[in-house]
Order: C-alpha cells, then structure tokens, then sequence
C-alpha cells in the first residue's frame, strides 16, 4: 500500500492526467518524496520477543500512519506523519495478539487495531499523546472452516473482501461488496458495522455475522454460532460497531450465499427529485427487497452514470440464487414509475463503484478538497434535512441504502483548495455540515463509523447513560485503557 | 388476570371438562382458594407520595406474584405467594416511574419491572431475598405518536398487543403476533426480545424497533429515531434483552406494516422427518422469506393440526400489503416436495395459537407437568440435538422459526405430575433438557428470554467478558442494583 493513496502508489503521471481531465488545469503539485517526510522517531523498541512478528521500519510506520479520509490523504501528501505509530505488530496468531495485548496493557502503550487502514473518520489513527503500537491483523487472512450446511464460515478477522471470497468453496460467497472491498478486512467490518452490497434488507454486517471472537485485555471473548437467539442482550451487537476499544477481534463465523443465478437491472429516470424521493420511500415500504436500490440526484448522476445532469437516476437490481426475480422488478418498476431505461441480466456497476477512490488519488495534486457525509433519517425528516444540507453546500446526493423507515442519504462535497489550508477546510466543512445532521434528528453516520473525527456527535447523539455503560464496560475490559484511546469513549 | 391461571379467573367447571377430554379422567384437583393461599405480610408501606399509584392489597400482590411458566402456574395453584412483592406500583406517568427509581435506590429496595407478566422463566418474580416492588407498566399503554410517512409509531411501552394495534390508524399494524399477544406488552417485549410472528427474516421484536426510551436511576436512556445506524454499538440492542436489569423501558418507536392484501396458506406432509427437516432448510436458504414456516412433527401435527400422527406436517404462509404471493408460494411448495395439502387465501392459525395457553390451565388440577423448551442451532449441529432430546426426554417437536443457517426448534414435554413434587419434578426436567441444549451446542433460549429459570445455562453460554462487561454496565446505571435483582448479573 501507498503511504497517501487507495492501493499501490501510484503513477504521478497518470494522476497528472487524471487532473488535467477533472480540472482542464496542468496545476500539479507532487506529493512529498519519502526521504523528505517529517517522521519522528520510535519512542519504542521493538521488544525482543516480537522479533518475528514486528518492525520499527520508518517506511512500516508511515504506511500505517493513517487510513483514507481526504483528512488523512493531504497530510501523508505534505509528508506530514507526525502521529506515525512507534512500531507495527503484525501478529500470525490469536497468541501473538495476546502478548501484545499484555506488553501494553503492562507498560500502558496505546494500541490502535488496523484492518485495510480504510477508515475515513480517523479510526486508525494514533492522534493522542504518548506512544502507539499499530496492530495490523493483515497476516491473519485465513477461512478456518466452512460449514456447507448451515452456509457459514469461520474467517480470520484480517481477511480482505478478494481473499475471503477466494477462499470460500464452490458458489458460496459472503455477498458483501463496500466500496473499500479491495482492502478492507473481515475485522474492520465488523469493528465500523460497516455497509455492504445489499441497498435494502441486509445492509450492514452485522446481519451477517453469526458469532464474533475477540481477544481483550480481560480475555477472550467468543460468541456461540447461533442463528438467532434471545438470550440477554446480543454479544455480537456489543463488539459490532465497538471500533477497536473493547478487544481485537481475531475471528468471526459468517453467514453465507449462493452465488445469484437470476439477476435484473434496470435504470429509471425522474425529472422531479421529489417525485424519485416519493417513489423510492414507496419502494422501500413495499416488501421487495432489492438488492440495489441507488438513487442518484441529476448532478450525481451526470458524475456517475453518464446522466444528463437534468435527471435524478434510481438503479434497481433484484438477485436471486433460488428463483426468476422478473415479477419482482417488474412490480418494482411499476411502483418507481418515471422513465424505465431498459431492464439488463445484468449491470457491472460495482467495478465502476470500488475504483472510485483511485480517482481520488488526483486531488491533492490538484488541488481538491472532498468529503462524503453519510447518514440516514426517517423519511418523514428527510426532506428538511435534504434543504438544509443542499442550501449550505454544494453537494451532489445519492441514496446508497433504503429502509421502510427512511433512507440512508449520501452527500459528496467538493471545493477548490486553498493549498496547504486543506485540513482546516476539511475541519469547517465536517463542522459545518455534521451539526446540519445533529439538528434534523439524522445519525452522524451510517457506515462509515465514529473514529476521531465524529466523536464530538457522536457524544452528543448517544443517549447519556449509554455512554455511561460502555465507558464502565471498557474499564471492565481494558482497564489501562489501551485500547484505541480517544475512540467511542 | 387470574392470579394463577392464563387470562381471567377460570370457570371450574369448564377446566374439570378439559382434564376430563384430555386424560379421559375425573381425577382433579381443585385451586387452594384465595382466603386460604400463604401471602406474607408486606414489608413495605405505600409510601406517602405514591397513594395514587400504588397499593399494597393482597389480592394485587398475589395476581403479579408469577409469571406464567408451569412452575408459576403450579406454585400459585396450591396456594403458595411466599415471594408476592411487598407493594405494587402501577405509574401513570415517566415521573411516577423515576419517583419508583429514586426512592428504591434510596431504601435499597428491588423493583421488579412487569408488563403483561406473561415470563416463563421466572423473570417477573421477586425469587431473591429482601422486599420488592412490583412496577407495573399496564396503565401506561397509550400509542402516542404515528408518523404514517415513515410508517411508525411511539407507543407506551405498557401497551398490549390488542391495546397497541387498535389505537394505530387505518391499515396499519405492528404485525407481531407472540403467542403472548394478548396480554404481552410492548416493553416486555422489547426486554425479553420477544419473538413474533414472522418465522422468517424479522423474527424478533428487535428488527422491528427504532428506538427505545428508558428510565435508569442514572438518568433518560433515549436513542435517536433512526431507521440504520453505524455509530457504534447500538444503543437499542443493548436495551433489548436487558430484562428489567439496566433501566425501566417506558416507550419506543416501532415500525409499522400495511395489514396484508395478498395472503396464502398451504400445508404439506411428509413420511419422513429428515426430510420434511431438508425441505425446510432448503426453504430457510431460499431468500423466499415465508411469513409462516412452522414444521410440525408427526405427534405435534397430530395434537395441534389435525395430523393422522405418522406424517410431519409443514405449514407455510406467505403475506404482502404489496403484491401477490402466488409465485412465491408455488416455489417454496417445489422446493418443499412432499404431499401438498391444498393453498388457502389466508389461514386463521393465530386463533387456536394464542387459545393454546388457557388449555393449559387445566394441567395443574388434572396432574400433568409440562414444560417447553424453544432454542436455536445450526443445521450442522440439529440432527444430534435433536436424537439427544427425543431420546432423553418424551418430547414432540416444532419449528418456530427458521434461518438461513439454522432453525429454531420448540420441544414440548410433559409428564404425569407426582402430586406436591412438581416443581422439583419441573426443575430436573429444566436441568436435564437444558443441559443437552448447551452440550449441543444450541442457545438456552431463542425467545422465551433467560429470568431466572435459565440462569445457570446462560452463564456459560455468554462470553465471560461479556458478563464483565454486561455487569460493569449495570453498575454504572444501577449502582445500588434494585433492578430486577437474580437476572443476567
């Protein structure tokens, strides 16, 4: 991986073209070369027992200084790491977490769990005082078991989207597509309750998750594989979301799917954005269950689905392993009404979909600051926070994920950078339009989770003697407070 | 109610004709009378302040003594109340219930929170040492908000099923339909993760809640109106299943359904049990998501379906407010294979479901023992548990509910009572059966909630940190742990 950018570095020249193509512009500023980025030095040594599975490498630390917010991206373009971890474990085995658990719980060193490193709010980013130790869980990547009956499977929690996928038999698949699926691991998922391939239905992870292990300062913790339960309060739904604070998740059973045999997609168009709103709510109330269900304003579609910047832009897509979904989109697109762009076996959206962030790779250079602001609300209280939102900022909207009760709106902002103010442009913008989604009653985020940089709303959104119980539960399981300080509690 | 039997005081008479019909006997026992039952004196007063919402009367202390498991049944039959609370509070208002709080954690008196009081395992019942109060939800029961756009409600959590629905508008409905219906309350529901009436997808009370607002001695416990979130673990998921021990759970938003236009039922039979149990999983996996998909085995079917008790008897149904279920329905009837029994419009099965419970009130007189034990397990694992409970114990058996990777099997046993040893009877049944559901590696209870009955088996079924965790929390909001004392820490 990069040290700034989605995936490998990358080619300057490429970006340089990239930029020229968004912008008409040959203003190209270079990313700082490594030999002149700003690095302080280890104030730890790699203890002699970690030997094998350690490194105080400069390049190592860099590379896993940040994740990918646009935040994150300009400072590694600046060569700004000044709150690189002092070393990366890289642990094998559940055993070799533990140690490291132990050391630091011992010398009360920070320890920051790291997955794909995909995080956009600042989850794996050691921004506290005193020193850190990145554990990045890459190295375990393995599918332990496959249980072909009840269709589930054992994963270690460093298992990249390609690599669990690759491991699992036969037509079983986990199904389970987020825009970082090229990177980002089992264990993150679960740890951010991150959103998958499915726009309505099975949205996030955490329904597909069917037992969690972790390791915690406290000791292990590991769920029962269970379908449903009734139980106490759910385990799994504890650590789901928990972001690194309560233990290092190691391992997880997953639900699996057959891989579709039926698949439709199919495109309308609405001239009235109201019009497309009303029609996707009734879509959403209707007991279809698509598995897409994306919704783009016309400027969003003109940017993503060659529209025509008149014209929102709702794609629906049913899939089905078992049985024809025909009836299903066809009583879909009579519900949606508007303009039907013809019905396809299939669409590859989702290639065009997770190489969207290598394009993001051109805006330092270019001089491009962005960020993305997912949330969901009630419908009921959408059209006040949609005005509100779209009247502070220029945004583009796409609907990524629908439920009976509201959808999950998704605003992209951009804005000419005033080069080397990009953080505190950053900063204003999430400032400015967070306490927009506050005030309407919207949660702070939908899949992208809380990290550092939604913590003051997430504070403030989170019922008050919850916080109470989950700081008492972190004390109770990490009480030297390792565990990713400054996250969640 | 009734204070030993399902609903209202029973006819006598009525009972003595159903013993007679179901053991072909005129052998029965009739109920120690109200003037003659053990009630120990109260140990508390009615504080002053409380005179209007509180009594200390025998006859309310005894009628919510119990829940509804036989052990309970049994108990109060015979006259025994020696754990009645020591006053009864029934709040009108969220004051009237942190007035409860305050004063409890004052005096350190327990406060034993109760809705319809329909526990089986021994969750509404003051089995610990010390005074209780009896916090009765039932008279805050009122659906104070719908939001017909997003199509969902904020209802006192004191609301019964009955109680719930008819105050919701037009062709709105809850659609959850426990066996419990009709006197099982919302809050009850949410606390015990009461499962409803669909045997797929939303199993539980807990896809059905936005949110939940609850009174903690810490403080108002309100989470956001939010139809997805992904900012941390859920507020909400921590209240459900909570069991009275974290906080009081005074109302919530519930989504809400259209009542179904296109309904159909069919059942089919099959010789083979094995069979019937691979018709249904494949069925589960399907992503056909019947709305009934109950599997009754040859002695099930013959006692509660009219089967000839040789064949296993599967009765599916599927509902929408939106369009037909014909395809459906023909697709899981090929997949089921077996003996077809003909497709109705709709069923009336819910009838005979909830009139279940009050033949049971006929058991105590007539000398019978019975108990149930519902859980959930992986396909993988199910044909052991299976053979280990049929073989231990006499047992018919049901499917509830099923899912993608396991179903959630109901055992139904009964004995001939030794008349004045029940209850010891009762709990080396408990003790036994539950002992091969945690050796199998099933879960202790899939929707019959763990009280105090379960207990033990849940202690090791959860992970201990976990428990450190769970017990942490309860700390933090219930630091002189009045709430609900015996259950889950």
């Amino acid at each position: 991986m990069s040290r700034w950018a989605w995936g490998v570095e990358p080619d300057l020249d490429e970006l340089r073209g990239i930029a020229r193509m968004i912008s008409g512009s040959d203003d190209f500023e270079e990313p700082v070369p490594f030999d002149r980025v700003r690095l302080p030095p280890p104030r730890l040594a790699v203890p002699e027992a970690w030997k094998e599975f350690a490194i105080g490498e400069a390049r190592a630390r860099a590379e896993r200084t940040y994740g990918q917010a646009y935040r994150d991206l300009i400072r590694a373009y600046r060569g700004d790491f000044a709150c690189a971890p002092d070393l990366v474990a890289l642990p094998r085995t559940e055993t070799e977490v533990e140690q490291v658990l132990e050391w630091a719980t011992a010398q009360q060193v920070a320890v920051v769990p790291r997955g794909g490193g995909t995080s956009v709010v600042g989850g794996v980013e050691a921004r506290f005082d005193g020193p850190a130790i990145c554990l990045d869980l890459s190295r375990m990547d393995r599918v332990v078991e496959v249980d072909q009956v009840s269709r589930a499977a054992l994963v270690q929690a460093g298992a990249s989207g390609p690599a669990l996928n690759a491991q699992l038999p036969g037509d079983l698949q986990l199904r389970f597509f987020p825009q970082s699926y090229e990177f980002s691991t089992l264990g993150g998922w679960i740890a951010t309750r991150a959103g998958g391939h499915y726009a309505s239905l099975h949205t996030h992870i955490d329904d597909l998750v069917e037992s969690v292990r972790a390791i915690t300062p406290a000791g292990v913790w590991e769920s029962r594989r269970l379908p449903g339960s009734g139980a106490g309060p759910s385990p799994d739904r504890m650590l789901l979301g928990s972001e690194g604070t309560l233990g290092v998740i190691t391992r997880a059973w997953v639900r699996l799917q057959r891989r579709p045999a039926h698949k439709l997609s199919a495109s309308v168009r609405f001239a009235s954005w109201e019009r497309a709103v009303a029609a996707v709510r009734e879509l959403s109330q209707s007991g279809l269950h698509p598995s897409n269900c994306r919704l783009l304003d016309a400027a969003e579609a003109q940017l993503a689905a060659g529209g025509d910047g008149e014209h929102a832009v709702l794609i629906l897509g049913f899939e089905s392993a078992d049985h024809p979904v025909d009836a299903a989109m066809a009583r879909a697109l009579e519900i949606a009404g508007g303009e039907v762009g013809g019905v396809r076996q299939d669409k590859e959206w989702k290639g065009t979909f997770t190489r969207m962030p290598y394009f993001r790779n051109a805006f330092p250079g270019m001089g491009k600051v962005v960020e993305t602001f997912e949330t969901a609300v009630t419908w009921d209280r959408f059209p006040a926070l949609h005005a509100a939102v779209m009247g502070a900022v220029d945004a583009t909207c796409r609907f990524a994920f629908v439920y009976p009760d509201g959808p999950a709106p998704y605003y992209t902002v951009s804005l000419p950078a005033e080069r080397g103010a990009e953080v505190a442009q950053w900063d204003a913008l999430k400032a400015r339009v967070s306490r927009i989604l506050l005030d309407h009653g919207a949660t702070i985020t939908h899949h992208h989770a809380v990290g550092r940089d939604h913590r003051p709303y997430y504070d403030e959104q989170r019922p008050e003697p919850f916080a109470l119980a989950l700081r008492a539960a972190k004390d109770a399981l990490d009480p030297a407070g390792v565990l990713n300080p400054g996250v969640l509690v």
